[in-house]
C-alpha cells in the first residue's frame, strides 16, 4: 500500500500563525511536532517510508524535507506539483509517480491523506486504514467520514446508505450546508463530515479518471515527466468533484477516532486543554477573573482581566483578538490585509526585515 | 498666585503603559504631550513659570525636568519629597518652599493641582481658577468639584450647600460610595466628584494645618531644610483628610469643563475618539466586524475580528486584554504580578534588558 500525503496547500485561516510562507501543515498546534510530521508518523504506522509520497510544491520543498527528517522518514518520495492545481491533479500526479517511479501495480492500494488535520490516536487510525485497504482491494472507492458532533456549516457531508463489512454505501456528497440543513444532518445520523481522505486501488483510480475526468486522465497517458511538464493544463478540480461524487464504487468508512480539521481558531480552542475556568492558555499568560478564552502566546506576557469568550493570538508582528465563534471571519481579515497590500499574510515581518 | 502641581504619584492602574518607573502623569494618553506637560501648560495660563512648583521625588526628577522643558517652563521649581508620604505633607512641603525659597506672603493664593488628569479647555479652566483665587482671597478653602455624569463608585463626592458668588458651601466630603448611594448622589444634583484640586491663601493653609493636622504643622516650624530632613516623620495622610474635611472655611467650585481622571482603561475609552462602530483605535489596527473596543497599539499590527466590548493594550513586553467595564480589576493583575515577583509592573522589560 502507498500513502499519498497532500501537503501543498497554502491556507491562512489560522492567521497570524499560518501564512503563505508557513501554512498550517508545517505548524505544531497543541504539540511541538507539526501536523505534517504527525501525519507522516501516522502513515508510517502502516506503510514503509519508501511507500510514502508527499505531494507539495517548490515553495514548501524545504519545509517538507525538514518534516520528513523530523518524522524519521527520509526515504519517502517528494512529488512536486509544477503549478498549484487542486487535489484531483495532485493525486493523479502522485499516482503516476507511484506507478512510474516506484513500480506500483494496478492492484496496489493508494491511501490519500490530508496533512493538516489532527487525528488521534494512531492505533485507531491504523485500524481504520487497514479496514479501508481490505475494502479497496475489492474494487471500492473509499472515502473516510467523521461522525458530526455539532451542526458544522463549514464542512461537506457524505450521505450514507447500507452497511457491509464496516463500510457504508456512499449515497451522495453534500456541499457545505446552511445551519438548518446541518442540524437536520446531525439529527438524521447517516450524514458524516467529509474528512478529505480516500483509499482505492491504483488501477481503479485511473479507470475512474478516464470515465469521469478525461481531461485529467488524458494528461496521465505519457510518462511521468511528460505529465509533469503538461501539468499547467490540468483543471482546477478537487478529487471529490472529479471522482468521488461520480464513482459507482463509492463506500464510506466512519473514522472512529478524534478528528479536528484545525480550520479555525475556534477549532484550536476545542483541541487545547482547558483550565477549570474553560481557558486554553499557551505561553506566558496571567488570567484574572477570565473565562472560556483562548490565549495563544509566543514571547510576551499576555494578561487577561475580566475577559470572556475571546481568542487572543500573538506572533512577532501581529496580535489577533477575536470573539469566540467568530474566527471564520479571519478570512475577511486576510482579504482586507491583501487588499491593503500588507505583507503580513504572506510572510512574517521579522523574516522580511531579516530580524 | 502660586501653582503647586503634585507629580510624585506612582500608580499602575493604567498598566501596562503605566509602571512604577513611568506613572501616568508622564504619559500622553490621547495626545503626544504628557498629562504633566498639559498640566504645566494649563497652570502657565494664569501663573508665571517662576510661580509654578512641581512636587515629586528623586525617582521622577528627570521625568519632571523633561516635562518642564517640553512645556517651556524651565523656570519652575522642583520640590523633592525626601520620602513618599501623601498629599497633605507634599502640599505642606511645597507651601514651605514657596514661603522660604520664593518669598511668598501669607496672603498669596496657592492653587494645588493634580498632574494626571485630563482637563479641557484651558480657557474655562483658567476662568475657574481665577474665580477660585478671588474666593480664596476672602479666606476660603476652595475645593474643585466636577459635576457627575454617571454614578461613579470610584471617586469621593462633595456635598454642596448654599451658593455665593459662584462658590458653594462645602457641607461634607463623602467616601467612595456604593452604587446605590452613587445613584442617589447623581439624582440629588448637589453632590460633585472631588477633583483633588484646591485653592487657599498660604497663611490660611498653615493655620488650618495647626488646627487640624498639628503633627504636620509642627514639622513646618523650622526652615525648609529642617522640614525636608524631618519629612520621614510625616503622617501618611491626604490633604482631604487632613484639612479639607475639617475646615470651617470650605467652599466648592464646580469645574465647568471636561474632566477625566484617566484612572482606568475604561476612562481612556471614554476620552478617545471613536469610529462609527464605537471603536477607539490607536496604532496599527485593522478591525473586522468589531464594535465598541479600545485598541491601544504600539508597534505591531493588531487585528480584531468579530470582537465586542474589549480593551486591548500593547506594549513592548506585555499585552493586556480586558473586558470593557472590567478595567478596575487591573489592580488585581498588578498585585498578582508583584506577588509572582515579576518585573513588569516596576519597569519595562526592554529597558531592563537594555534593548
Amino acid at each position: 500500500m502507498k500513502a499519498v500525503i497532500m501537503a501543498g496547500g497554502g491556507g491562512t485561516r489560522l492567521f497570524p500563525i499560518s501564512r503563505k510562507c508557513m501554512p498550517k501543515q508545517f505548524l505544531g498546534i497543541d504539540r511541538e511536532s507539526s501536523l505534517l510530521e504527525e501525519t507522516i508518523r501516522r502513515c508510517r504506522s502502516f506503510a514503509n517510508e519508501e511507500d510514502i509520497l508527499v505531494v507539495t510544491n517548490e515553495r514548501y520543498r524545504q519545509h517538507v524535507e525538514n518534516e520528513l527528517a523530523a518524522a524519521e522518514a527520509n526515504g519517502a518520495s517528494l512529488v512536486l506539483e509544477p503549478v498549484a492545481r487542486n487535489t484531483a491533479p495532485a493525486v493523479a500526479l502522485a499516482a503516476k509517480f507511484a506507478k512510474d517511479k516506484l513500480g506500483a501495480e494496478d492492484e496496489e492500494v493508494i491511501f490519500v491523506s490530508t496533512s493538516d488535520h489532527i487525528i488521534r490516536p494512531v492505533e485507531t487510525f491504523k485500524a481504520a486504514v487497514g479496514l479501508a485497504a481490505k475494502v479497496a482491494e475489492k474494487g471500492k472507492f473509499v472515502t473516510f467520514g467523521v461522525r458530526p458532533t455539532y451542526p458544522e456549516t463549514g464542512f461537506g457531508y457524505i450521505e450514507l446508505g447500507g452497511e457491509s463489512g464496516g463500510a457504508y454505501k456512499t449515497v451522495s456528497f453534500k456541499e457545505k450546508p446552511d445551519i438548518d440543513t446541518a442540524k437536520y444532518y446531525l439529527k438524521q445520523g447517516n450524514y458524516l463530515w467529509n474528512s478529505g481522505m480516500f483509499a482505492f486501488r491504483l488501477g481503479d483510480f485511473f479507470r475512474e479518471l478516464s470515465e469521469y475526468a478525461p481531461e485529467i486522465y488524458r494528461l496521465t497517458l505519457g510518462n511521468y515527466e511528460e505529465m509533469a511538464s503538461a501539468f499547467v493544463n490540468m483543471p482546477d478540480i478537487s478529487i471529490d468533484y472529479a471522482v468521488a461524487e461520480h464513482t459507482k464504487a463509492g463506500v464510506t468508512l466512519p473514522l472512529p477516532c478524534y478528528w479536528n480539521d484545525v480550520g479555525s481558531w475556534d477549532a484550536i480552542y476545542d483541541v487545547l486543554e482547558k483550565d477549570e475556568y474553560g481557558n486554553a492558555l499557551k505561553g506566558d499568560v496571567i488570567s484574572v477573573d477570565s473565562k472560556r478564552n483562548l490565549v495563544y502566546g509566543k514571547k510576551r506576557l499576555i494578561a487577561t482581566v475580566g475577559l470572556e469568550d475571546v481568542l487572543v493570538v500573538e506572533t512577532d508582528d501581529v496580535i489577533l483578538v477575536a470573539g469566540r465563534g467568530q474566527s471564520q471571519k479571519v478570512k475577511e481579515l486576510v482579504a482586507e490585509l491583501k487588499e491593503k497590500g500588507r505583507v503580513e499574510t504572506e510572510i512574517f515581518t521579522e523574516e522580511a526585515h531579516g530580524e
